[in-house]
């Protein structure tokens, strides 16, 4: 049996990649606006390519640089092999990305158009696209994942083939912390620049197209909420896959399951990419529906989709690894649980429907400082529900495991936990990706003047894409962990790491500290790239409005240099990604090298638990604040241009890079150290 | 030898007491000022009666919940021997801060009066205040411990003497929760609250003393920096003497040291206290001295003290514990340089002569959003110094520790590298105390309209007290963080935990999270505390305004009721520190009864890293962006009333309660839960 699974595996994966194609025309068929509309959805486009266009060279070094160094520092144990994973992993994320990305900004025009016709015809347009990235970030993944694992595991059969595949997972990092990282500063650095902009005291035109940081602020939403949430996903579901598999590769869990451990992770993910498949035909809703009709569109097939491969991990847990090892399936559905509870906490801190938002609106009344106190406030309690749940499922996936296949099954079930909250991935992209094409959409509507109705489909589209976006950070972040951890568990199987001495020696103390230390590190490095590059573009924009005569008066056939916009800001923000990317990489190197494996098991340990705890906080006070924002501007609170709205404004833009920068990296930061310290391993072993 | 020590370091004791009352006629009979002058003093110091009265009727309650709790937790371990010292403990800290405060209410005006005289005059009074507090501290600290060991030791020979004595420590603890919380609770509730006054559209009285919340913030200055540091570092200071006691107790260091490893730590106690007191004899600095000269005045006496209680260190090694154990000097040397680079670094993160803040006023230029978001990423990326350097701290008392006297020692070692840190304490306080009378005799000058040159006095002395405030905070996260985690070592040795089994079972990795969870949540829950707070303060002021007539229109003979807005406030701050204070207790003992010890070692590992990393960076996130404002109202980039005056104000009022609340109250709450983590150490042992 466990010999023809990898291979229905991968025919799953090509029946969703052709699902794709199919969403793909869907999209793409629907009729283009007005030539204004068009025009503005050309310069998203364009701007897009360009941003893709410069951040792909720099993957390139970057991924050139770091096959020398897998291809020479394990040379001893075949790393050349590992090297040609790593590439495909790079390779595979980078087409999904760009997929989803190609499709995404070429329906922006196309939903605002369907918006004419109602809440309906307009998701359909937005989620087509969203389906096209959800699908094609599962397919992909699990698809290159079964290839390396065909190759190397069941044809050339390796001793080491688990360790090899991994290469493939640490691919799809690189590619994240580029996506993520530098995607993330860029769009926050659009945000923040827009923001100066319009604040400097520099007249505006009065066409909000002549100014040139407006095509850069909705690249941006591609950029970071499509490209960069698909790529953070895609890798949170690979390593999901990979660590399990790395842990059943040798030790107890061969000795009891065979190879049958190996394969059972491939045809969970191969469920849940079918659930997701079925999820993403029910997404519809009727014309004349309101704002939370079409959450409800969006919400309940997600849910669905989670139940139904819940569903089918029992069956795949009986079937595959039998009947007596059952109780494998609790650490999945510990995964899928701990999933809903971390998302529904971070709606329940991040919509305007409850307390905390109401209460950061009110504070923003007192003043910004006060709403900012209140925020950060909220943001740390927020913390809790999350942690508590992880911990639950930790502590449940470990007396299960251990219980079911004796010492050593519980890091394999820690393993399946990740999976479990992972295997819808294709599910939640697709919801989470449409929502920037609802937020360009509601932009083009409102600047291109469609009707009042249009730009009120739009707009409530772009407020579910705020909320389901809350929820897929929830999910980025709750899975990071999750992942980072398997990686962790994996890590100290392979090190033959199992007690760490706190009291005779300080290493593991050490590196405890030294772990917790870098996602603050991280962070404040984001911080300041997202202030270095936003600066940057409020210069490109002065300049532009100095150099190019009649751009400020608006005069006719004068247009502002878009492109250039964008690749200014894009160069700064790659540039500035750079010094936190190396940190994640070579951190934990050095830590190994310098201090041995058992330090390296306190830094990850340690940088894990600070990580989470400080990315869920970052990105619930700042969708805490967005959303007091937003609640003030419709009305509450003496609405727009009153003192609690100039007070969110400012809190608002505080948040902006806490949670769409320097949050979500961390959830890269955590998967990238762990997955170097797995496959480097032979560097740190005497 | 080890007979007599303990008695001679009561001798010591007794002598800095003496010292102190010495102090305290000097300040005291220091000539007042006018009868405006000595009016605003009186009402500050009414005010800070009426504070302290209702918090120790709090402490009250707390302490004698605590005792039962301990008398009957520990029944069978004598746990009413342990009560005692408790009560000793809390007796003798409550008396450390009444005395402190005492003295530094009754000066304002007097070093307002002396700063007609010039800096110099001014100075003596102020230093003459701070130093009655810092020698009661130590002095109290000490003697109180001392007494404890001297019965409990020496006298009855208790089989768990040190155990009995670790009372005293949780005494001081419950004193510094109310100290520091709540009184970090009432004085930034006091600062956001007069803000909120001021921004509120009240319109306010010329006289500003008829503005009822201008006393509260003054109270609030002397009730934060001069009771609450002293409580934190008394606290720090004893649980760094009975760390290593604790240790040295039983295992490896008795059999080797015998009972000379339990007075070692007094005897260096000890000379810390003789060398603060010679330090103190050396601050003065001539009239006409300008800020500078101010700043070094006091400096070179601390790092005086500091180096010559280093080199009594050194012979105290020697003598005590013999020449083949002279290895144990380093850890000594590196808590030292761990509080000198920790405290550097704070100055160079919040002192206006350096880039960061330079920075972050720049940033103030284009709004308040850009200068809170900078301050954040320097805030993070200064705690990076302070790790590092106690990390290697860390390591190499381990190393040394274990390379002395076998494995084993190094554990010991964490407690003197904790020791070394804090063996200055009393002179450390004594700087430190007397900023708030500096900032007092500042707001007096001003109030009372002395003349140019005095207010210019008092005001180089506010700054000057800025800085050390700065360089104090410092020292007070480093020494918490190095004493909780020599409170951790004892923990660990007494439960017998030397590994932690992190990948067979669960329960180290749960603990871990949890423990990284607390420091966020207790900040959580006490910045929410400054908004109630302040929002009840302003609620108070609005009520006098309205009820009382007159007031507001300033006439003569009417009065604001500064002692009730001073209490209302007190209320609520006490009240809101019931949950954080509660969770600092509770947590540590629900992980240990329900997870084990095992749960609870890897819980206090996850809170000191976090807390100290938390701390840290609040600490001085919160400082840069005092100093900004304090930079641009001194004139930089357009001085007051500029775009980037508004913008450093609100971001000052989101620091306040980062600098003065949150963090140092993460100090507490590491020291609090490993102190009772080692207290009921009998109750999680199965």
């Amino acid at each position: 049996m466990s010999s023809w699974i990898p291979w229905a595996a991968a025919g799953v994966c090509v029946a969703a990649l052709v699902v794709v194609a199919v969403y793909a025309r869907l999209a793409l068929s629907a009729e283009r606006g007005s030539d204004r509309m068009r025009m503005i959805s050309d310069a998203i486009r364009g701007g897009a390519m360009t941003f893709i266009k410069r951040e792909y060279r720099y993957v390139a070094v970057f991924a050139a640089l770091m096959v020398v160094l897998i291809a020479v520092a394990l040379r001893s144990q075949n790393g050349w092999m590992t090297a040609l994973c790593y590439i495909l992993g790079t390779l595979f994320s980078l087409g999904a990305g760009f997929l989803g990305l190609y499709v995404s900004t070429r329906v922006n025009d196309r939903t605002a158009q369907a918006a004419s016709r109602g809440p309906g015809a307009a998701l359909k347009v937005a989620f087509h696209s969203g389906a096209v990235m959800g699908l094609a970030v599962a397919g992909l993944g699990l698809l290159g994942l079964t290839i390396c694992y065909l190759i190397f595991e069941v044809g050339l059969g390796l001793y080491n083939a688990a360790s090899i595949i991994l290469g493939f997972s640490l691919g799809a990092s690189s590619v994240a912390l580029f996506a993520r990282v530098g995607g993330g500063i860029f769009t926050k650095a659009t945000d923040v620049g827009s923001q100066l902009v319009s604040s400097s005291g520099e007249e505006l035109p009065a066409d909000e197209l002549k100014n040139p940081s407006m095509v850069a602020e909705n690249v941006g939403d591609n950029v970071g909420e499509v490209a960069g949430m698909g790529a953070d996903l895609y890798e949170s579901f690979v390593a999901a896959i990979v660590a399990p598999i790395a842990i059943a590769a040798s030790g107890v869990i061969f000795q009891k399951l065979g190879s049958r451990g190996l394969v059972l992770p491939l045809a969970i993910a191969a469920a849940g990419i079918v659930a997701s498949v079925l999820g993403t035909l029910f997404v519809r809703t009727k014309e004349g529906a309101d704002g939370r009709a079409v959450q409800r569109a969006l919400t309940l097939p997600t849910y669905g989709a989670a139940a139904l491969s819940t569903v089918a991990s029992f069956f795949l847990v009986w079937g595959i690894i039998g009947w007596k090892n059952i109780g494998m399936f609790w650490p999945l559905l510990m995964g899928v649980l701990a999933g809903c509870v971390i998302a529904m906490t971070s709606e329940y801190f991040t919509s305007a429907h409850y307390k905390p938002v109401e209460r950061v609106a009110e504070s923003a009344g007192l003043g910004p400082a006060i709403a900012i106190i209140r925020g950060l406030s909220f943001g740390m309690l927020s913390v809790i529900a999350p942690v508590v749940v992880v911990v639950i499922a930790i502590a449940i996936s470990f007396f299960t495991g251990n219980r079911v296949i004796h010492a050593g099954g519980g890091i394999y079930a820690i393993g399946l936990a990740a999976l479990g909250m992972l295997s819808t991935t294709g599910m939640i992209v697709s919801v989470d990706a449409a929502g920037p094409v609802g937020d360009n959409a509601f932009a083009i509507a409102e600047l291109s003047g469609l009707d009042t109705e249009a730009v009120e489909v739009t707009s409530n589209l772009n407020a579910v894409g705020n909320t389901t976006s809350a929820i897929a950070k929830g999910f980025a972040i709750g899975s990071a962990a999750l992942a980072a951890l398997a990686l962790f568990a994996a890590y100290a199987q392979a090190t033959g790491f199992t007690k760490a001495d706190v009291t005779g020696d300080y290493k593991f103390l050490v590196g405890l500290f030294l772990g917790a230390l870098v996602p603050f590190v991280f962070s404040g490095l984001a911080l300041n790239a997202v202030v270095r590059a936003a600066s940057a573009l409020l210069e490109e924009v002065k300049r532009q409005f100095r150099e190019i005569p009649g751009l400020r008066a608006g005069e006719k056939g004068v247009e502002a240099d878009h492109a250039r916009c964008v690749d200014v800001t894009t160069r700064v923000a790659v540039y500035e990604m750079l010094v936190p990317g190396a940190l994640a990489i070579v951190a934990p190197l050095l830590v190994g090298v310098l201090l041995g494996s058992g330090s390296l098991a306190g830094f990850l340990a340690g940088a894990v638990a600070t990580g989470f705890i400080l990315a869920t906080m970052m990105s619930n006070t700042g969708g805490s604040w967005a959303n007091a924002r937003k609640l003030i501007e419709g009305g509450a609170l003496g609405g727009k241009g009153s003192r609690a709205h100039a007070g969110a404004l400012i809190a608002d833009t505080v948040g902006d890079p806490l949670k769409d920068t320097s949050g979500p990296s961390i959830n890269i930061l955590i998967k990238v150290m762990a997955i170097v310290s797995l496959i480097f391993v032979p560097l740190f072993m005497k």
